[in-house]
């Protein structure tokens, strides 16, 4: 029963705000087609999407639904992100912005003989640079969220940095050394870190931080031969952040809240 | 007695060439100076530095002993690489490259409040990329030396990583959370990474693959507060990396040769 009421205690009912990168296709668009046929949905769904016009799936599930904002944002550009945080900011309102999914990502196989330092800095821009400087301006929202509840959690105040297993430097051997995409582990291993970071410095205002590996997904970027479809991956995600305390703060976690090695 | 033969098998008697980047100053610097007065020395040994000519120490050094070889390297800089590979390779000669010591770096203090984009690519590509492009350039000479003996280690062919204790996420909590450097962590932890991947495609090929944390040291990057000297980091540094054998392959380890956790 207690796992019951821990879950409860961070369920999306009590999230009134998430917003969620990269929406226009794969994991992000699944979270929010998830979101928003919950019973108990945030009140507020914000997807961004560098080019929502061109997103047209997306475009469909707004059209379905009500209280789905869309908001352009290209997370490699300072001027799109700030531009992002004005046009949020009156839509979460006072009550600030309770989760952050930084989603938004690129990947592929790339190896050492195909490897260049132009993948390596372009992937860790999207990668791992872009979810920092995201988080870094929607911290007002966060911390206007963050002051308004008590404990860690989804219900409060929380930043979500989707991960990867390829980012852990641990597990890269064996079956799992075999995906070779040096820009995609760096980046993401990186991220993992400034997740680590982030958790340090934001712990005493009660803004929740973790990395979240989703499974090896059937999407765009995980391939055909992926071992979950996205509505399998996306809805243990959701049960797993829900399920998010203070324990987890500052970890690292896969899509059935199972800790990993970094 | 066995950890004696083990020392004896990889020392630097047995190490013919050793290449070091960021030579100037530093530990990188010290390296230099150490293994040059060592009574088995390496006989090739190969101190880079983006401008020599203002490496006003590394000049009196090379002065003072014979067989010290400059080379001009920017190691951000992919026509600087390639040309260092045309000047060290009728240096090496067939034997190849022995030891390939990755210790250019960039640093600083930088927290979430100072943090920009800029700065993380800056700090990415001088101390996460290239290691990698130089390790990349540099493989025909490691691997023409890795043909040449058995086991693993500096008596063979090796590419050390100059790693940090603040590239460990596992870590990053407590006292040692108080270092706040963004860029300067997720590079590293990224170079941790780079170094996995590098040790995973070059096993087979008997290149052995580590990355060393040099200790807190009072260099400029380390500061005046730092617990070590430079001399007694590195003095410990090659007695570490004259140890290593197959054990040691794709590990992190500090300069006392302790593992440390990702």
């Amino acid at each position: 029963m207690s796992g019951t009421t821990a879950t409860m205690c961070g369920a999306f009912s009590q999230c009134r705000s998430v917003l969620v990168t990269g929406a226009s296709r794969g994991l992000g668009l699944q979270l929010v087609k998830d979101l928003v046929k919950k019973s108990e949905r945030p009140a507020v769904i914000i997807a961004t999407a560098r080019d929502p016009a061109a997103a047209e799936e997306l475009q469909r599930v707004v059209k379905e639904h009500s209280g789905i904002h869309v908001v352009t944002l290209d997370v490699t550009s300072q001027a799109s992100i700030d531009a992002a945080v004005e046009e949020v900011s009156p839509l979460v309102g006072a009550e600030g912005l309770n989760c952050l999914i930084n989603n938004a990502a690129v990947g592929g196989s790339i190896n050492l003989k195909t490897v260049t330092a132009e993948e390596m800095l372009k992937t860790y821009e999207s990668n791992t640079v872009a979810p920092l400087m995201v988080t870094k301006a929607f911290l007002p929202l966060l911390r206007a969220a963050a002051t308004r509840g008590s404990g860690m959690g989804i219900h409060r105040a929380a930043v979500i940095n989707m991960s990867s297993i390829l980012a852990s430097i641990q597990l890269n051997s064996g079956a799992l050394a075999e995906f070779k995409c040096y820009p995609y582990r760096a980046s993401k291993a990186a991220l993992n870190m400034v997740t680590r970071c982030l958790a340090v410095d934001l712990e005493s205002e009660g803004i929740l931080c973790v990395a979240v590996h989703p499974g090896w997904v059937r999407t765009d970027m995980g391939g055909p031969r992926g071992e979950l479809s996205v509505e399998e991956s996306v809805s243990s995600i959701l049960s797993a952040l829900a399920g998010l305390s203070e324990k987890d703060h500052g970890g690292y976690l896969d899509y059935a809240g199972k800790t990993l090695p970094w």
